[in-house]
């Protein structure tokens, strides 16, 4: 019997399911909004309903309990997405599913998509920073989750902030998330980031907002490779400019690689997170 | 015959020098002025010279080359001291003296220290930050040093800085260091750190400016336990601020110990880095 795997990336505005023999041999797959928990786990465990699953891998937001010694293994503990504090999604999917059930956060298993399969691999110290809806960031050591006693929040960091914008964090206001992500430069600008020309004054402070937190990520980690991804990230032309911010910034304090090997897009596409969750689901790597 | 370990604390301002039996048995001390290189060296090497040492640990300002399989190992690769890029600490320990030699960064001896015998003991992921001369970090993973592919700068990170001060930092203007060292308070207010009295309003500013480069580490790192060590943390009424600020700029937004847990002063006073080197001297930890 061949076996299957089942992979999650629940993210703040949608969530990307699997159904694999290995993590780069997708059979089926789906995607579904992030709604209220009900309606979003019931759509999940719809999907699934058809396949005898041996094992799950979930890459989720945060922030969620990823000790998995702990009796509350897979609690979202806090409110970061409307109506999700409480849910512990290791109940939720045991009690859905006999298969082995293995829990990260969201922008981890995209660096373990990444390290595995994609930009990141052979890298000895890697992150992945998805900016989007939020900003989070993930990092692997020798390929393994760095989690800390809990899990790092790398999108809560705090940047300069000049003009004194009041930043759209609904927990902190102005840190790097509330003044980077998606949603701050509609805030700032009033347009979607989708609008914008290229031309257009908010992608050079997006840079420097962008290339400040990462100058700090830099100094945290000493990484080897920073991978960025997320929807904001698709505006192409944000990378060169990123680069050499960054480079000015950090001006040759500790050696670092050539810029455009240490910041780079996902080898993997969109795919770095459910890649990664299905890695998960395979049972590794395990955390530091 | 007695095990002898020499350890050396080579900092911005001062050079602490051990012999020991154990890293809490030190036999002979003596602390000389960190000048220039050629004079800083000769005099350590002229302590040293009365003893037949063993051992070696090294706990060093940085940035300094620590892949001890590197050709570089222990080079000194900026000027952040002037007259010190360029030499190699490795070399000029190994070519006078026969005894085994362990370099790693000063921040991250101090916290080796710690981890040990001081206020870090059985921390999981355990951060100790200096706040002198300049402000430097070390993170210990399970006791061993966390370097990423070099060695963490968390000192450089930057920070919010709403009222634009310039800042101090030679490498980076306002950084983390440059804006809350005590040479950016003595810049800031015209008087040296030692002669403010505990109701001046620098201190409220200090507190939030540690405070906020605290969060991002925190926000990096998930840790137990964040010790504050260096001349500036000799006014210990920051303590209380410090916690209190962190507290609110996180807003719980993942579970931390409490206030007096997370932040603490260190436990061997200002003895951390040379204890710490003395652990160094003995083999032990590895990095990761």
């Amino acid at each position: 019997m061949t076996l299957l795997i089942g992979g999650v990336e629940l993210g703040g505005t949608k969530c990307v399911l699997a159904v694999a023999k290995s993590p780069i041999d997708i059979l089926y797959r789906a995607v579904i909004p992030t709604g209220n928990p009900q309606k979003t786990l019931q759509g999940i465990f719809d999907f699934f309903s058809g396949y005898e699953l041996n094992r799950i891998g979930i890459g989720t937001f945060g922030p969620v309990i990823l000790d998995s010694e702990s009796k509350n293994y897979g609690l979202l503990i806090s409110e970061s997405k409307k109506g999700w504090k409480g849910i512990n999604l290791f109940k939720e999917f045991s009690s859905n599913s006999k298969a082995k059930i293995n829990i990260d956060t969201d922008v981890n298993a995209a660096a373990i998509g990444e390290y595995n399969y994609g930009a990141g691999r052979s890298c000895q110290a890697l992150i992945y920073i998805t900016i989007g809806t939020g900003i989070g960031g993930g990092v692997l050591v020798d390929g393994k989750s760095y989690t800390g006693n809990f899990h790092l929040e790398m999108g809560h960091i705090q940047v300069p902030n000049p003009d004194n914008f009041e930043g759209v964090c609904r927990i902190h206001g102005d840190c790097w998330e509330g003044l980077a992500s998606g949603p701050s430069i509609e805030a700032r600008w009033g347009v979607s980031p989708l609008e914008l020309p290229e031309s257009h004054q908010a992608w050079e402070k997006e840079a420097e907002l962008l290339a400040s937190g990462i100058v700090s990520i830099i100094a945290n980690h000493s990484p080897d490779r920073v991978i960025l991804g997320g929807g904001v990230m698709k505006q192409k032309h944000l990378f060169s400019m990123i680069r050499s911010k960054v480079g000015e910034m950090w001006n040759d304090y500790t050696p670092l690689a050539s810029p455009s090997e240490l910041i780079v897009e996902p080898g993997l596409g969109s795919d770095s997170g459910i890649i990664g969750a299905l890695v998960l689901g395979i049972g590794g790597p395990a955390q530091i």
